[in-house]
């Protein structure tokens, strides 16, 4: 595990020409990357524009369509660690908000389809139905990197603090417990584990792989001009200091003509529940260092408030929380 | 159910004059029945000043102490629920550090022993090891009131986004379905149901009727001076959005010469996040209309994030919090 690294997120709005959202998310990728940024993150819906409208006609196969080959190639050539936003996925008569997520060799190394679909009604406001067009994703999806397992949520997923608790091992995960609906969606080799296991001490190797700690949680995420202002930096910051880990919200650029305007203000928050960097809604790249060693494992946290461990002492949390204070303000910020 | 109550937050600081801060409780306490408040919550330790040395000195036995006869007084004579923001409780060898609730009877309905005892050490900052003196309590506490069931917890209690969750009824409580410890503590009818269980059918009568949902959490709780300014009202929102209910933060007010200064800013949050009405750190009575009827239960959320019920339409919950958004505009808010 390496200490420190650098996560971009690119605030990048999308128009209607798809080649020309590629080529421009491939620009700056590659900037990100040249600027140090070992882990990469595009908005939701990077390739297309935001509305039920779209996404049949911008959607394609995982992993061979014109998008996934455009992100494992930026992967590849930047030798980074790329979370791809979201692209409207295809799967047989299925429609489904899928970020894909692309290792330093080009090759995919997760998926994760939205699993709360943003539905909202608010009269003379908004009215947005997600669900009329696409099917709910049903999995946790976290990866592997050299620094540190990340976790993934797409923009709505934000809202469920559940999602995030699952991610840093804070709650159970009920479906680990109970069957292999989760397992069979999740990375490959809890999959491979799960389908080779002969007896119960591979289940529960397994079942240690996959609930292992994130310590970085991604959400690309569109939020609206109603609840953008309202909750997003609170959801990021929440979930950042109740599971101690960073939290990093990927928005695009504002496309003031589009049919859903997005609220932008891409966002770092660290474990202390500061925000490192947030922007506007205008086109940038927000980039953080991530100091994984001020993320540590508090003691036995994903235990309080069950009634179970009233004897222990809870000074080591608060001790972690004092060493992130001082930390924090020796992490690099910028914005390009 | 009524539909709508004035709730009341004594923002008050405590002198080392028991006599003195009980007589000044008091008739704060009848001020905000007198302007229309139904339950009124004092600040944590309202009764002591804060620290370590004074616990055992101040410390009473409940519910007999001079204390809990003077809450009991308040409750009776003003005819209201009254959450006796905390004291130090004195049981054989231990103390602890004790919500005592009362009904307009002037009968204690519910005690709550402080879950999360407060130790923090950051060097040139602030040290302060509750634990050094006090012994945690073990039990989720909530009351019923004829307009909602109101969940409680003390100050780091909050910190803790698990017991909110247990209280909103989003997460499950891992003690109700384990065994008698969680039962035995919680409130008068619910041991009873619990010690007269004949059959099944009765224990789970017992878990309903613990479990079911909050709409109101009390926080009576002394932030300090560094956690204060960067997460309470965090966490006020944060509980308050993640589970769609009121949550009021019952700060005392500060007290600039104490060996533990608290931060004040009493609060009460609606569950759109919306802050109410905040103050500072002075001595105020903090009130705010809590409106039952905008907090409606959301449709399954409790199985959010669980991958259990992807094909379930999402549509619900926003269309509710855009509701609130228009009912929360009407609500009365009061300082005096």
């Amino acid at each position: 595990m390496q200490p420190c690294f650098k996560f971009a997120a690119i605030q990048i709005g999308a128009g209607t020409d798809k080649a020309l959202n590629l080529q421009r998310a491939a620009s700056l990728v590659a900037k990100a990357a040249k600027d140090g940024a070992k882990v990469v993150s595009l908005p939701e819906y990077f390739n297309s524009p935001y509305g039920t409208e779209y996404f049949k006609l911008y959607a394609e196969k995982v992993p061979d369509g014109e998008s996934c080959r455009s992100l494992a190639s930026m992967a590849r050539q930047n030798q980074i660690y790329l979370i791809g936003g979201s692209i409207p996925e295809a799967d047989g008569d299925n429609l489904y908000n899928t970020c894909t997520i692309w290792g330093p060799t080009g090759d995919i190394i997760g998926k994760h389809r939205k699993v709360h679909l943003f539905d909202v009604s608010i009269p003379g406001k908004i009215h947005f139905q997600e669900s009329e067009a696409l099917t709910p994703g049903c999995s946790y999806t976290t990866f592997d990197t050299p620094f540190c397992k990340i976790g993934v949520g797409i923009c709505y997923d934000i809202c469920f603090a559940e999602l995030a608790g699952v991610y840093a091992q804070k709650s159970r995960c009920p479906s680990l417990t109970s069957g292999e609906k989760c397992f069979g969606l999740l990375q490959n080799y809890a999959e491979e584990l799960w389908s080779k296991k002969k007896d119960e001490s591979d289940s529960y190797r397994c079942i240690l792989l996959l609930t292992s700690r994130c310590k970085v949680l991604v959400y690309p995420g569109a939020f609206s001009m109603i609840t953008g202002p309202t909750h997003w930096e609170l959801h990021l910051r929440s979930h950042a200091v109740d599971n101690q880990i960073y939290v990093v919200g990927a928005a695009p650029a504002r496309v003031a003509t589009a049919s859903y305007v997005a609220w932008g203000h891409s966002s770092v928050v660290d474990p202390w529940g500061t925000v490192l960097i947030e922007t506007d809604e205008k086109e940038v790249i927000v980039q953080a260092d991530i100091g994984i060693d001020v993320v540590r494992r508090c003691v036995e946290r994903d235990k309080a408030g069950e009634g179970a461990d009233c004897g222990l002492p809870r000074d080591q949390e608060y001790l972690e929380r004092a060493d992130m204070v001082e930390r924090s303000s020796t992490l690099g910020i910028y914005a390009n």
